[in-house]
Parts: structure tokens; C-alpha cells; sequence
């Protein structure tokens, strides 16, 4: 562990008539020679007198690894070294995640999690754009509202661990483009209009204070790649060490874009895409996010319906995790076919219901309201697209890369989403490629994850770089042949059954079970 | 001419679908091949847009090399190289000179002085560092007159020049270590106390906003090699070049103190002692500065006395540099012998007043009140007292680098009163070493000379380094036998007469002049 930050206590000589450098020499000149290029500014200048002398010369030294140099962000009399502590964070459009991390210990002392504040000026991110588009006041009100958002974040941790987060060492930050532009007071309107570039993509350090934010040390925001291939990205590839990995592996992120990047440490294709909302549940008809009440977990065996609900009571929706494993059970239980229509004859619970066919997952007797909770088969086939534009983004990088799925070593899947997701399910329906359940890892919030990783190593700076500098990044508009691919994908699993042998075994063997009966 | 700041105009390409990297890389991209280490912080990126797009990609960047770095100061949409100034500071205990420097021409567009702001905390400099000591409040107070005097003259000059001065790239500011120790915010008490180390001595570049200035670039403040050899010493080097010399020279800078150097480009010795009030004319009763009415060149044969009034009216004291004339005048005519004692014998003129022996050098026809002026036998051995000391340093450092004036082959005086003072005057006296008089130049304010020559040429940095890595220091108080040297200095001009066949070879003519008559 050789974290962002250092922390340093030592004995500096005291000034005699013999030898009467400057306070700020004798600091710089004792650490030189171990540290190479040193910075120090006037905050910090202005820390070291009385501190050196009060002190008998023993002093606390704190300093940040900014790539090129080492920089001096405290002095302090005595020695303070078992207070160092640094802040992670995630800045989501949504929700943003804080992380209190022991750069003594590698742990994470504390956790806190609030929604943007950002969402009174639009709940989507589009919303937010246009009200900052070509407005300086508008740009402040967002920014201000981003560097609220984590200065409340900062004050939860204060309260849950005790400890003074303002003295923190130093901010890793990651977050999508929009979000990282937001923050920096820029027009994010760029982003969005062709040719989509973005104003900054690698700020790197910034003062705190020139983001408002009341913090020793300055805050690092994680490079984007491109307008759809954020900070948070990166952060994710450092977090699962693909960059590093000797294997082709495949990353995958679900949020409100999908973002998609295969690789390794030779190199690495990029690619996004819209692939978010109905993959979360948020499109469909009874869909919701997961919490509770949301049917989380599906299984059927003969119109028998087993629902795993958060929270262990009633019914009130379905979240991604358990449209996934309905979508597939469906399919393995033959009541649906694989282009994704319904099959009344194979089940009593398909009926026309509000003009089209749909599936009752659950009964009366088991929902909150009493009613019966129906999926209708637009929204599967609303689903199915989405998964087929995923999955169309994976196809076409591993074409582009010249590899099939066998030469897969591992498919990492961030974000809540993946965390819930069963193996089984989002490969019946070819929603992930058809890969052995080890080789598929649900990393959870990468985001956040590659953000402390940094904190508590610093060679990671360095891999940021080389991640940026190896990164092919695909525009997925303008790939011939693209919507033609997206169809065969749309299909359960895929219109080319011979790429899911899996999907096939499983359909079958269901089958036997059911002909045994 | 390399000056510190750079203007380019060019054109970057716009983004496209095929190249949609970030304005902010485009730009570093640009300039990266030419310029190397490029910094680019949070307020220059919040100008890239959308000035690079709506100019179609024709910018002009403004950039400082900051000695590892050429750092990004400004982005502007169009060619506005024909707008490039930087500012060079004298900041002075009494007055604080500034100069609006045209770095395209390299010329001085506007120049204005006033007075330091600060001395509502104290005329002298020691009474502002007790007001300062242990106290932040003080020390602030000190900080924001320091810089509210810098911000009146910047808009001086903007008044005088019709330039938007807080558009300039940068402000280079030399001081004494005192000086910059107050404007930084720093407390000055250990520079005036055992072991006289600093707080900073080469803070570098600094934000100007930490300083409390309005001004687009970043202040350069030349830095001290000791609490007595402050930064406008090191920018007198500068500007006369000192330190790039073959031969080896004398830099003697008359001010509050007396900051001495020698050497040449190979070895560098400098000294400071208490010098400048006496020479300024501060502490001789009927003594002033040098302004309306002062008698400012004073010449005696056989008991006439002509005078030199400053404005040519009436006279209403004397200033350093009539001091130095007089002094020698009465020793060339016999009226004063070598130890300083006026001879009545030798001159109508010499009468008991006040009950010591003082001369008459202004009848009451030619004075404003219509009084005689006189000038006091124990005021002109204060005066030698303190030439003496002056004396004694430069002996000293030729003794230290083994040397006698001889092998001296230029003598800069610095300073206002080196300006008005005559070669001749001094040579008598003592105050210069006996050298001929193409060798004495008077080099005027050199401090801010200085800060505009770094301004003018970026290479000075290193040879700055340079200055403070070869330099040696010199603590008067520790050297044996300083005060039996200085007592033999006290002499008119020297004890040892072998010293000054110059003065030997003057008094004799001028005593044959006499015996003629």
C-alpha cells in the first residue's frame, strides 16, 4: 500500500546562526532527498511559523502525490500521523456515495450515501444541461448544488466516525462527464451535441477552494475518455484491474448509459450506449427500483411462481433483477418464444389484458394493493431491445478486436444492477454472454471503488494514463451493419442459438422435466 | 528578449466525430510539442469555452514559465497578441515603486510610486514587526496594506496608461526579506531575532488572489539569501549583471541598510549592516531628504562655500549626498582633519555652537527662515561612523575572497542616494574605495530594475538560482577584530593613507591651490 498521500513526522534541525535557512528550507531540504520535486504553497508557507520552532523541530509533514511532484498540503507541530485519512467519492446524477478512508489502515472508517441535490433542476440529466446551457448563473447554481451535495456528504462521515473530514489529505472523485463538467463549472451542453467533445476530459488536481469545498487537500476528479466514457469508467477499470489484467476481460457498467470496455493490460476498446433505464426496471409498466416491495427474484415451474421480495412482505413491482429472471424462466418454461411473444396455450397466468398479452407474476393475495401484477409483452420486447443493444455493443468489440467469447477470462458487471442479477438468468436471456458463472464477477459500485483504490495507491495515477493513452473509444453511431446486429440480439438468447450452447442445454433439460411429469 | 510571459495566436482544430478530444486537450496538445511540461488549472479551463469554438478556432494563449512549467494564464477567443504587459514592483519600507512593462516591445509604458500603506503601522520597519509579532489580526493588517498599496498603484497605472492592468500576465516583485515577509502574511520577528532565520526565503510564484490581488497572472517575488540580503539585493544582481561578470565587481545597495556584495560570475560574498539612515541624511540635525530645498551639492575654496539647492530656491537643510560634499570639502580645504575634528583656526566659518564646534555652510541670506545652517562636528563623526562600518564590510569581503581594490573592475551604487552623490566626494571621504570614476556607477533603483529584467527575459530565473546557490553570507557580528578595522575606517578617508593615493594626490593640490593665492 503506498497510498496518495503521505504522512510524514521527523526532526528538522532548529535554526542556529550557523545555519539559518529558511523555515520552509529546512523542510524542503530534509525531505528532498527522499522525495524528488517538492511543492509547497502560501496555506501551507504560512502553517510553518511558530509550528517548527513551538514544536522543537519535530513536525508532521503532509503531502500528496499529484503525478510530477509531491505536494505539501499541511505542516503541523509534533506528530500527527495516526490521524490520515482521505475521501472517495462517486458523484452520481442521482445519488452520490462518500467514502471516509484510513490512509493508515487501507479501511473504510465510514460510508455515506445522499441524493444529488443537482435534481432540483432536473431529475434527468438532460434537464440539467439545457438549464446550464450558455448560463454562467445557471452553470454556478449546478455546481454549487454538485459541491453542496458533497460538502453535506463530508459532514455525514464527520458525524458517523468523528472525525474532522475537512483535514482530510486529499478527494478522489469519480463521476460521468456531465457530472465531472458540472462540478467544474462548465457548459456540459457540448457533451451532448455533436461532436460530443467535451470542454475538459482530465482536469486531474484541483483546489478544493476552487470548487467550494471547505478541504485541506485538493481534489483529484478521474479522467473521462469521452463524452459517454466517463471518470467513473476508468475508475471502474481500476477497480477490477482489467487494465492490469494478462486475460481479456470484459467490463460492464448498467447505469443510466451502458458502458462497455474489453481488454486488457495490451489493450483496450470502449464503447456506450443508452442501455440504462429499462434494464433498471424504470420502463416498464410496474417496474420500479430496487427497494422494498420490488419482486427481486423469479422462478416458475408449471405456472407454479416462487417471488423473492425486498423486504419479505407484499408485492408492489418488479425491479431489473426480477425482470430478468422472469424474462428467463418464461423463456424456459416455453411460455414464451424467442422472439419474445407470449404463448397463451402453454400457460393459464398469459391473458389479454389491456389490449395485448401479458403474464401475471403475481396474484391477488400476494401484492400490497390486492390486485394481480401483470407483465405485459411490449414492455418484454422494450427489454429485449435494450438487451440487444447491450449485447450488440459487446458483439461488435470483440469482432473489432477479433475474438470471440471463448476468449473471455472474466466479465465484470458494475453497478447495483449487476449485484442483484442472477448468472443463470441474463444469460438465458443473452443478456451476458455465455460464460461460465465463475468467470462472471458482480462488482458493484466500481465507481466509487476505483476512487478509493487510488487513494491507497498511487501508481494508479499512472495506470490512468496509460488507460486513457491505450483506450480505443467507439462511436457506436456510426458502425455500418450495427441495427442489423441489434436485431439477431434481440432474440432469446440470440437469433444464432450455436453462441449460447448453455441457453440450449438448460431449455432442454427443462423440457425433459416437464414431459417427465 | 525571452520575456517571462508569452503571448501566442494560433489556430486549433475544431472537433469533429472522427477527433472529439476536449478543448482543454486540443489546446495542450497544440502547444505541448513546442513547450514541453504544460499546467493548465481550473480558471483557464473555464475559459476554453465556449471561446475556442465561437472564434472558429483561432485562440491566443497567454502562458508564464514558471521555471519547470510553462503554466496557462489566459485563453482568449481571436488575436489579442498586441496586448501583453506585465508589471515589475519595488516594494519599499517607505515607498513602493511600479513599473507597467510592455513585454511585446519591451518597453516601460507607465511608471508610478507612493508610499507603503503600511506606515499607519509604524514609520520604521522594526515597529510594524513587533505590531506583527504572534499577532494573525496584525499580521493581517500588515498583509492587506502591503497589497492595498500594490492595488492603488496598479491603478495608477491603468490611469496613466489606459491599460486594464489587472489584465497583465504577471507582477515580478523584489523587497527586502522584511517587506516580502509582511506581504506574504508571514510573521518577520525571527528575521530581527537570534538566529535571524526567515520563514521564506523563496516562496517563488505565487496566486495572486492568495495575496489579495486582483490580477489575471501569478506574482513572482524574487527571493533572500538572508534576513538582511532580501530580494531586491538578488534583483540588483540581476540588473547589473553581477553574477553573469567576468571581472569581479562591487553591488553596494545604501538603504536602511547597506547590503554589500562582491564577486563576479564564479564566487559570489555578501554582507549587511546598518548603514542607511546616517548616509541618508536622517539622523544630522539640520539633515534631510533629498527634495525641495535641500542643499544637495556643496563646494568650498578658501572659505567660500557654493551650493547646490534642489529646486534652486532658498536652502532648508542638507541630504546625503551634500553631506558626502561637505564632508570632503572641509577636508580637502583643511577645515576638517583626518579624525573628524573642524580646525576654527582653518576657517572663519567654524564657531562654537551649542556648545560643540559646528560649521557655517548656509548664511541666513540664502536659507528659508533666514537662520544659518550648520553642520555639527559630532554629527559628521556619526556620519563617518557610518561609512566606517560601510567601509569595513567591503574590506572585509576583499580580505575574504583575497583580494584588494585593485583588482576591482566596477562598483555599482545603488540606490537613490548613490544616484546624486559624486564620485570625487565619496572617494574623499572613504565612503568608495579609492577606484577611478568610469569604474563608481551610480545604478539607480535597481530592485525594480530587476523585477523588470525578469519580466524581459525568462533566463534570469536560473541565474537567480544560481545567485543563491553560490552566494556566501557574511554575519558582520561574528567576525574578530570588525570593530578595530572599523575604527581605522573612521578616518578621513582611511587611517591607512596608502589606501587612497587618490585623495592624497587631491589634498596636496588643493593645498597648493591655497599656498598660490
Amino acid at each position: 500500500m503506498k497510498p496518495l498521500s503521505r504522512k510524514l513526522t521527523f526532526q528538522i534541525p532548529l535554526p542556529t546562526e550557523e545555519d539559518p535557512r529558511s523555515d520552509r528550507d529546512r523542510v524542503l531540504d530534509t525531505l528532498r532527498p527522499g522525495f524528488g520535486r517538492l511543492e509547497m504553497d502560501l496555506t501551507v508557507t504560512r502553517m510553518l511559523y511558530p509550528a517548527i520552532r513551538s514544536a522543537g523541530g519535530q513536525i508532521t509533514v503532509t503531502m500528496l502525490w499529484q503525478g510530477e511532484a509531491w505536494h505539501l498540503t499541511r505542516v503541523e507541530p509534533g506528530d500527527t500521523t495516526a490521524f490520515h485519512y482521505g475521501l472517495a467519492a462517486d458523484l452520481g446524477s442521482t445519488s452520490v456515495t462518500m467514502e471516509l478512508v484510513d490512509l493508515n489502515r487501507g479501511t473504510v472508517a465510514a460510508r455515506a450515501s445522499r441524493y444529488n441535490l443537482q435534481r432540483a433542476y432536473g431529475d434527468d440529466i438532460l434537464t440539467r444541461i439545457f438549464y446550464g446551457k450558455d448560463d454562467p448563473e445557471h452553470l454556478a447554481q449546478l455546481q454549487r448544488a454538485a459541491a453542496e451535495t458533497l460538502a453535506q456528504l463530508m459532514e455525514d462521515l464527520a458525524e458517523e466516525s468523528g472525525v474532522d473530514t475537512r483535514q482530510c489529505a486529499a478527494m478522489v472523485l469519480a463521476g460521468n462527464t456531465t457530472m465531472v463538467h458540472f462540478l467544474l463549472g462548465l457548459d456540459a451542453f457540448p457533451l451532448f451535441h455533436a461532436p460530443y467533445a467535451p470542454v475538459a476530459a482530465a482536469p486531474g488536481f484541483v483546489r478544493a477552494e476552487e470548487l467550494g469545498l471547505k478541504l485541506m487537500g485538493p481534489v483529484y476528479l478521474y479522467p473521462a475518455k469521452a463524452n459517454y466514457m466517463g471518470g467513473d469508467v476508468i475508475s471502474g477499470l481500476v477497480a477490477t484491474g482489467m487494465a492490469r489484467s494478462e486475460g481479456i476481460r470484459l467490463f460492464f457498467d448498467i447505469g443510466t448509459n451502458g458502458e462497455l470496455v474489453a481488454g486488457c493490460r495490451d489493450f483496450l476498446v470502449a464503447g456506450a450506449g443508452a442501455a440504462g433505464p429499462a434494464l433498471e426496471g424504470g420502463v416498464v409498466r410496474g417496474g420500479m427500483c430496487a427497494g422494498k416491495g420490488a419482486v427481486e427474484h423469479v422462478s416458475i415451474r408449471r405456472d407454479k411462481v416462487r417471488l423473492s421480495v425486498i423486504g419479505g412482505g407484499k408485492a408492489r413491482g418488479i425491479c431489473g433483477s426480477g425482470i430478468v429472471d422472469l424474462i428467463a424462466e418464461l423463456f424456459l418454461e416455453g411460455v414464451l418464444d424467442f422472439r419474445g411473444r407470449l404463448q397463451p396455450e402453454a400457460s393459464r397466468r398469459v391473458e389479454q389484458v389491456e389490449g395485448e398479452m401479458a403474464y401475471r407474476y403475481a396474484d391477488g393475495g400476494r401484492t400490497a394493493d390486492g390486485a394481480p401484477l401483470w407483465f405485459f409483452e411490449s414492455d418484454i420486447r422494450r427489454f429485449l431491445e435494450t438487451k440487444a443493444a447491450a449485447w450488440t455493443m459487446v458483439a461488435y468489440l470483440m469482432e473489432t478486436v477479433g475474438m470471440d467469447f471463448s476468449h473471455i477470462q472474466g466479465f465484470d458487471v458494475a453497478g447495483a444492477f449487476g449485484t442483484y442479477i442472477r448468472w443463470k438468468s441474463a444469460v438465458t436471456i443473452g443478456l451476458y454472454p455465455d460464460l461460465s458463472e465463475e468467470k462472471v464477477r458482480c462488482v458493484g459500485n466500481t465507481s466509487l471503488e476505483g476512487a478509493r483504490c487510488l487513494l491507497l495507491e498511487r501508481s494508479h495515477l499512472e495506470e490512468i494514463d496509460g488507460i486513457l493513452q491505450r483506450m480505443d473509444y467507439i462511436q457506436y453511431g456510426a458502425i455500418p451493419g450495427f441495427v442489423e446486429t441489434m436485431q439477431a440480439a434481440a432474440a432469446i438468447p440470440h437469433l444464432d442459438l450455436d453462441r449460447y450452447p448453455r441457453v440450449r442445454r438448460w431449455r432442454a433439460q427443462r423440457q425433459r422435466g416437464r414431459e417427465k411429469v
